[in-house]
């Protein structure tokens, strides 16, 4: 089974079908937040500040970071979120940037083993993403796209997927090291979006043998009840062998739907982290009203 | 893809993969019940009545039918059952009882094409059930245990299965009106409890081409928060390819995580059922606050 190694300075977590599924925080990211961006912007941290504290007392195992804001110096601005959000959590982070020079600033100045987000299957790319992943020793997503776009045949976009761990292989990458990402497209435009990730999921699992990261959000683009949505789809995607995600763990059916995911799959020892969230006495989101139901079941 | 085919007077159901998810309701069943236990020994079927026309207002599709109370005439009451629930619905029933003369004179009244419940592996119980399925017609729930008990080992489970659809086209009943139950252990008391069912369901689904059901409930036994983890057990055994379950779609946790697996496998067409459901305005659990966050979200 692989292990992808991750660290910040004083935290190592492992991604691994054998382990608790690992929830990356997606908040710190302006895209389509623009008061975030402009504050961002403007050297005003203390939104990213709240969210990386408020989504690992969620549960986040890791945190995302992004500063992708338009006409702004997204390098130097990338970095200093960084360390920013070092200074005061402790968990790994996943630099996120679609510019090679950021994730170069934001892995200069990493303390620890990063993630990178992200490569694609795109041979400019792949030249240019690789260098930095062997060079700062990191991990990378790996998008399941080419210069050809996305394709809709998920063997076509697993084809990919093989291309990009035999490509960071060659350049000394182990394959543990590279986190394919299936593409999650949303569901209410694609009828077959969900299938295709557990099809694409199983095949990374059982021939790759790599782990496997989404952008989970996605699935309910345009759709009601969203996080009811990508709760569910997380759940059926873990079935299918998916180790992390990029996601919302402040959303209180996201972070229900992958903990009970950790029982399902016999990653919750005892139940124990599922009985401390669900105790009718102490739970913070509707335990007690589910406590009276069961208990009216047995009256009745 | 096997097509298992269950009628009452007026309606017909399909169960397949390649439809949305059957959900049977549970709660006609006096186990567990002792008002409902002494209400209809008593020959009071209001209740039954109640919960019969609340589950399919919930979304069940067909009805489990159970009267199995201790020292109570089964075979007489069960058969009373059905026929009060068959004036007041128009769901196909699952005719549920351990004991065969009650499963007979079920079938003797019921008008359709039922689904009995159920055999098992055990010889006795084979020679016993497959000629009543035979003779009236029937579907059959085929319990995935032996003589020798239910093994913790999923593929000896799957061999039990194996043999009993074997067992049945002998009878002349094909493969279609078989559903194989893999069996849903606590997963409080066995760990891989999950995994096991989500591995059987899918060699039921590739290896033996038949449809899968089964009593969900059983999982979370002894655990807090029960209708959630049911919720996503479901949604995870439908990634395996489970087709249907005997469940309580009254449970809102439970329902909405059919709804979404739906959703998820491409079985609500262009998802209206959930649009429906989760339209802000419309909704009737908790969707309104939804929309509030997804709108806070926005403006942030």
């Amino acid at each position: 089974m692989p292990e992808t190694i991750l660290s910040s300075m004083s935290q190592t977590i492992i991604i691994s079908p054998e382990r608790p599924f690992t929830m990356i925080g997606e908040r710190i990211n302006p895209t389509g937040r623009k008061l975030l961006a402009r504050e961002m912007a403007a050297g005003n941290f203390s939104r990213v500040e709240s969210d990386a504290l408020a989504q690992v007392a969620a549960g986040a195992m890791m945190l995302d970071v992004n500063a992708g804001i338009p006409l702004a110096d997204e390098p130097a601005i990338l970095a200093q979120t960084i360390q920013i959000v070092q200074a005061i959590t402790d968990v790994p982070l996943s630099i996120d940037s679609s510019i090679v020079a950021a994730l170069e600033s934001g892995l200069a100045v990493y303390q620890g083993k990063a993630l990178l987000n992200s490569v694609t299957g795109e041979e400019e790319r792949l030249e240019m993403v690789l260098p930095l992943v062997k060079k700062y020793d990191a991990a990378v997503i790996a998008i399941s796209n080419d210069e050809t776009g996305i394709s809709e045949d998920p063997d076509i976009r697993f084809a990919v997927a093989k291309k990009i761990v035999e490509r960071a292989m060659d350049y000394g990458i182990p394959r543990e090291d590279v986190l394919i990402d299936p593409l999650v497209m949303p569901i209410g435009a694609m009828r077959f979006a969900g299938r295709q990730v557990f099809h694409i999921v199983r095949r990374c699992r059982d021939e790759l043998g790599v782990n496997t990261c989404c952008g989970a959000s996605n699935v309910s683009f345009g759709l009601p009840g969203r996080p009811a949505l990508n709760g569910t789809f997380l759940a059926m995607a873990i079935a299918a062998g998916l180790t992390s995600a990029i996601t919302n763990p402040i959303e209180p059916e996201i972070k229900q739907a992958v903990m009970a995911a950790n029982v399902m799959m016999g990653h919750d020892q005892n139940c124990l982290a599922w009985i401390r969230a669900n105790r009718p006495e102490t739970s913070d989101e509707g335990s007690p009203a589910e406590g009276r139901r069961e208990r009216r079941h047995r009256r009745n």
